[in-house]
């Protein structure tokens, strides 16, 4: 195998409202668009996906929660039919947005407290893998590797793209440091690049206990939110193309 | 020309949490089913939905101005760029509820006082149109005949279907008595009726003031959340059928 | 103690745009009145306090987590302190919207699933209990007998309501059957007025095992929105007027 | 008189997600919190709320139409009797969170398209004179020198705070230039800060056609949201101070 070969998927959040779209558009290969359910108004989702179509970027769903007052990082506890409802809406209505800009949305990938929860929530996973299923568009699921939602996907016919973190510290379980621990957001802009490189070619990542782990993962999720966002984002582009791997959605 | 060769459509508001929805999809050929921006949250349009798919009812976006406070009641002056975004999002957003069961939207019918604002107000009207030309779906607009919005749409290659009032007393002119005004909202069940009967035979509905006005409409909506909605809905399908005026959406 | 000295009051939830708050204003003694999270705009809410003020019904803020799509249905798992600037706003929003009208708001209940959370979240029920404190109102706590919350919110100096549920079955350890099991919701008019008797008079009610627990409620919770909620209603008051009881909110 | 009699205040809009908020609370005498309608949570109120009173800064109500979207800058045809009670219940949700905090709401600040539309709209004007008139608190209404609201507030005996912008460019009527036409945003520092002075010392400010025009106010209205925001406020500031002008909110 040739270097050439190694390709990875370089993954942001946009359309939020927060953070610096315009740089980090610039950066990434997939765009995980608000959908207006914890941001982004439909003049927003449009602005992002005009941007996202103008700069080569894949567009994914960013489904939520309905709470936008709290961003949708909070659990709610919802009846699994309602959820299916909430994420059929919403990847519909950013496709048509989409649609208007000559794009498609090609992946789904759930928002802030919802990721979270069905990384183990058996019954909100298959609320999100329904909503994939009856809408009969075939979008990929994009979460952390391993989880139960993107096994229990797999298994309904639907392909995952499994993600990491490029500036999350983990556990040797490959679950993430909870933020309100040490070690749960790296900020050494070369350590960042470093160790998604080595993610990429090695497929091993460094636990938060120095535990070696295997991950394999085809896309790197880069924040666009957090100070020096944009400059470690940057910095993991180029010691990418540094080690000779290519950059794209897939 | 036979007899059975006039046929006509029955729309109406559904899936707005007012109203009896069960006993109206039963009536008619159309179902305008809210988009969330108004009334209507995905699992109730979802619900709505699938409910129109078994009674082999039409279903058509009810876009509104995003308020749900005032139930989309209230002109809001909106950046046309804007307008033209809500109403993509909510058109995607119904159009993969629909999907998810089976079916497609068929048309377009603005809510409230947006229906009205685009009667007259070219920006605004402009704004819709672009809308559903941006999305590239051919959908048809639903609106008031001789309307500002009905006139551009034709003239920008969208298909427009003019409806009439059942229950509304009109002007001469072809605009609908504010409801503020006297002879707003007919209440008589068999006049409703007969007067229904009388604009799909001879496209002629009697103003109030007596003029007798020229109306070709190829829907007629029936109003589900008012004081014998339900009875002046059924009388007026069972007098079209007396009269052997065929039902159907087209 | 003679017959005359036996008061209660009836509460019941109004504003929500659900149910017939006409009739049932005319039965009660305490309005839970919506603040706007899960239902009700401000102008829903000032005409239900218009009619309160016209009724002599008492006040009461229903407030509720910020889920008006889920009707405030859904568990959230909310951080405590944003919780609780969520219930000071609700409160203080019904307060104003109260005075306009020349009233106040005398008590707080918690809506659906906070209201549930809090009768053993610990965390959310000091979010509430806190929300209270900091308003410095010295308002009244509605809720579940026994209860987490208002155990604690006594032990804060803050007064509590015990409420029984004039039509809910109960389990033998005090909770309330859910709705998903036999016997969470009685019908038979006649059987909820006699039980209510009971209850205010002798403190005690059957629980669905058919064990006799005891019961200290100084307000009885009659829903408006069941089918044959206004009947039930009127035939607990009619049965306690009877029975020789006071009706009042203290 | 002497100089140290001369007293104005500074006031800018706190509180809604945008601008630097930490260094603009430094500048300012007055703080415009937004109440959730057009921007803000109840935790970001306060938040703004509680950093106002460690800054001994005064507390007003940002009140705006209810358009999230929109971020209130949208006219909005909402029926007055409506309006009012979204402006009463913007209050005392803001009164409530400023009360938890030891502090008061001391006046009322209408945002965005409100703003404008009651400079002009009777209605609309009355609207939100009948909300600050219906909570009793007798609370000074903040706005433009001359407009049809503060005239019509006066009369109702209402106390009104006249406003001047310090980076907006008038026209000789004493309406501002709009931000689609050129001179409506002023960016260079030393001359805003001159205008402020001038305006403060002899009530004068040049318009946009080089007309000198009378203009008392007794607040000065800051931008925090703009580039260079921050900076012309400290240049506004430091240059009152140099000319021997008190800064207070009265």
């Amino acid at each position: 195998m040739t270097r050439s070969e190694i390709i990875v998927d370089l993954n942001a959040d946009l359309g939020e409202g927060v953070g610096d779209d315009e740089a980090m558009i610039g950066v990434v290969t997939s765009a995980n668009v608000a959908c207006g359910f914890h941001a982004g108004d439909p003049h927003e989702l449009l602005a992002t996906c005009r941007a996202a179509v103008a700069a080569g970027v894949r567009i994914g769903a960013q489904v939520s929660y309905p709470d936008r007052e709290g961003f949708g990082r909070r659990f709610m506890d919802i009846e699994p039919t309602r959820l299916t409802a909430d994420i059929i809406y919403q990847i519909g209505a950013l496709q048509a947005i989409a649609r208007s800009v000559g794009a498609d949305v090609e992946y789904v990938k759930p928002h802030g407290a919802l990721y979270n929860s069905i990384v183990a929530h058996e019954r909100q996973a298959d609320a999100v893998i329904d909503a994939i299923v009856e809408l009969g568009t075939e979008l990929p699921l994009m979460g952390l590797p391993g989880s139960l939602s993107l096994r229990r996907a797999e298994r309904r016919g639907i392909r995952v793209i499994a993600e990491a973190f490029a500036d999350r510290g983990y556990r040797p379980d490959g679950t993430l440091v909870p933020r309100s621990e040490r070690g749960a957001v790296l900020t050494d802009t070369e350590e960042i690049a470093r160790r998604v490189v080595a993610m990429v070619e090695r497929h091993e990542i460094r636990a938060v206990d120095g535990t070696v782990m295997r991950m394999e993962a085809e896309s790197v999720c880069l924040h666009g939110d957090t100070p020096g966002a944009v400059e470690h984002a940057r910095a993991v582009r180029s010691a990418l193309a540094a080690a000779g791997i290519g950059l794209a959605a897939r």
